[in-house]
């Protein structure tokens, strides 16, 4: 019989029976990220897990108090589904996955490989949901929800205790938050532990219930309407993992008690924040592993001086979405800019452009004309550059040194 | 004074000397890449130093080693001058460092940020040297090489040591190569613990100098000629941290004495570990720092079955450099397609196109008509677009639905 709530002792048998299947991740000091934030930054690399993310915990603590024989089904295609296929198969657990049927290819197959059976079916969120319990049921397979399970909450929750055991000094901790399975059982720990170190969740601005519920339940006034909530249903995230409508009951519980504040952050703070982990950390983290970070540099006032702790949850994200996330990042520091120019268009016009450029120690990545458009009159063209910089200073300089040459010209955004 | 050559007490001495003050940085097994490999493949993660290369141990140890009272100085751009930099701030020393007038500002500020003097000079190798030589003599500053110099050499030789403490059980290890002081120290602390451990050097084919003197020096038939090499000399490389024309003299020796074997790896083959490493490790690796991964992906037959350790040297890539290996990975993977197919330049004709695309489940990133030069007719046009695909598959899939629906089509490399 699954127990009512999470405590604290759940939490240590927890860490007791998933000891030495999972691993005990580092946690981390930043020197650079902590200059430049201005506080003490202290990073938990959950995506050193062997999965790479923290959803092993939880399924593994999970699987090791399973009860039908017959095996385990759950409905997932990101890190729940990998994380129970992995160990499923690692104990001999028969493991099916469930995952609607317009899964990515590639996410099929990064489950298949760890040994599920990957089944695809429905096309809307409760078909897939629908057809899991019934099969559930059928096949005599236990269900495994991704967060709504004190088992899998007490899982998670192993990661606030090692947190704790590492740097017991902390002032506060930042937890990324979709259904809120880790924040509820990281927040149950830390604050079981140390009532005086703050626990702050996070969410992306797109898909903020919990953040709304628990403003609503404290009577805090909340800059988001569930008009505007609404308005955003369905809108794409570079942070998949916590793109989840509403917290778990039992976790939106364990929230109200134990959790200090819940924030939300904007899609391009968190690509910049995963750009910042690969530049300076050399991590690759997932959106939701970069979610605290993100709300940390949003809230350096906040955080000055203090000893913060953040979990990088997962470093599941797709090769092109990182490129994606790479370039939108050199375009926000002016690494990649886009220039275009009025050039004569005659013979060489396009050559004392092109020199003047390479003098200025500019790279061309890309270039076009724009004949039919551009231009002001017919014996000029319009010319779109790309140019790889070293930044602001070095995009301020080729501004100037172009307008001095008489060139007509200006950085596109 | 410094000695003539390095042992494996020095480089004891040397771990004792730098303790504390450098990482001592994990070897973990890969499991993903031990199983696509047939080897079992552990990584040195190097690129966790704090500056993000093993060069500190080496410059760490010479510093404490340091007679000169006024200071350092060092001719360097890359890993090497932030190492110095870095530890000579925190101990306090003056470090000054040289580098070529045509470096990126993005290298100067990585160096200069840890508080070193950084002075741009010289257009050629040659003026450069002899600037910084001049330099040492009349400021009195202690002239540190990158790796001809013993006490760097034994500095980098614990890394080797700390893998043998770490697991002693390896068959084999394989070194990124350069200028040798890496490959020289871990050789000599390996071989002198356990011969019966090989040791493999890897260098660029563009960067091959101590790969052809060790062929040389033990008669070895070697592929490549130093007509072949020369032809080479000036080309760019993805692994600027082992771009070094020749070894040191000491290291030369060190390499006779202790090395089994020298190989070398082409350009493509380090971006394709480059993006291994981050797509499955989920670490930030420079190309030096791959080398290894692509020289053990290249001999995979040779090392099936064997306990085989690599030392990912570093992770200062550009992020510029890293988002084009990303997108050429795409490209190498089939995840990333470039298409050219006619359609009739009749209104219908491109959305006819492009919700075909759409119901294979590939997405449009990028799409281009040529009207002058392109299409078999005047009522033809040709339209070039560039697709995001799940891989090889998807992509016959495609071809043969735009075969059977009469489509002309091409895909271009």
């Amino acid at each position: 019989m699954a127990p009512a709530t999470v405590d604290i002792e759940q939490i240590r048998a927890a860490a007791l029976r998933i000891a030495g299947q999972v691993e005990r991740t580092p946690l981390q000091r930043s020197e650079t990220l902590s200059r430049r934030l201005g506080c003490e930054l202290f990073i938990k690399f959950e995506n050193q897990q062997f999965t790479a993310s923290f959803k092993e915990r939880g399924a593994l603590n999970r699987l090791l108090v399973r009860e039908a024989e017959g095996g385990v089904i759950a409905m997932s295609a990101g890190n729940h589904a990998q994380a129970l296929a992995y160990h499923g198969s690692r104990m001999g657990v028969p493991t099916t996955i469930v995952m609607p049927r317009s899964t990515p290819n590639a996410k099929v197959e990064a489950t298949r490989v760890f040994g599920a059976e990957v089944i695809l079916h429905g096309s809307t969120f409760d078909e897939t949901r629908q057809f899991t319990e019934t099969t559930s049921a059928e096949r005599g397979l236990e269900l495994i929800h991704p967060f709504d399970d004190p088992w899998i909450i007490a899982g998670q929750g192993t990661v606030g205790l090692e947190m704790c055991e590492q740097f017991a000094d902390l002032d506060v901790v930042v937890v990324p938050t979709g259904g809120g399975g880790l924040l509820g059982g990281v927040a149950c720990a830390v604050k079981s532990l140390y009532p005086r170190i703050q626990v702050v969740g996070v969410q992306m601005e797109r898909y903020a219930g919990a953040y709304r519920q628990f403003n609503d339940h404290h009577g805090n006034v909340s800059a988001d309407t569930d008009a505007a909530a609404q308005a955003r249903t369905g809108q794409s995230t570079v942070a998949e993992g916590i793109a989840v409508k509403s917290p778990g009951d039992l976790n939106q519980a364990l929230l109200h008690q134990y959790v200090d504040k819940m924030a939300v952050v904007g899609e391009s703070a968190v690509e910049q924040a995963i750009f910042d982990l690969l530049e300076i950390e050399k991590t690759v983290a997932e959106g939701a592993g970069a979610a605290p970070l993100a709300h940390i540099g949003a809230q350096r006032d906040h955080y000055r001086g203090q000893k913060v702790g953040m979990v990088l949850s997962g470093g599941n994200i797709d090769m092109m979405i990182l490129s994606s996330v790479l370039q939108r990042g050199l375009v926000r520091s002016h690494r990649l800019v886009r220039l275009q120019v009025e050039i004569s268009d005659t013979p060489g016009g396009l050559a004392r452009l092109t020199s003047l450029l390479g003098e200025l120690d500019s790279n061309i990545m890309d270039i076009s004309h724009q004949r039919a458009f551009g231009g002001s009159s017919v014996r000029a063209t319009l010319v779109e550059l790309v140019l790889q910089l070293r930044g602001e200073e070095q995009q301020d300089t080729i501004a100037q040194a172009l307008k001095e040459q008489g060139y007509d010209m200006t950085f596109v955004d």
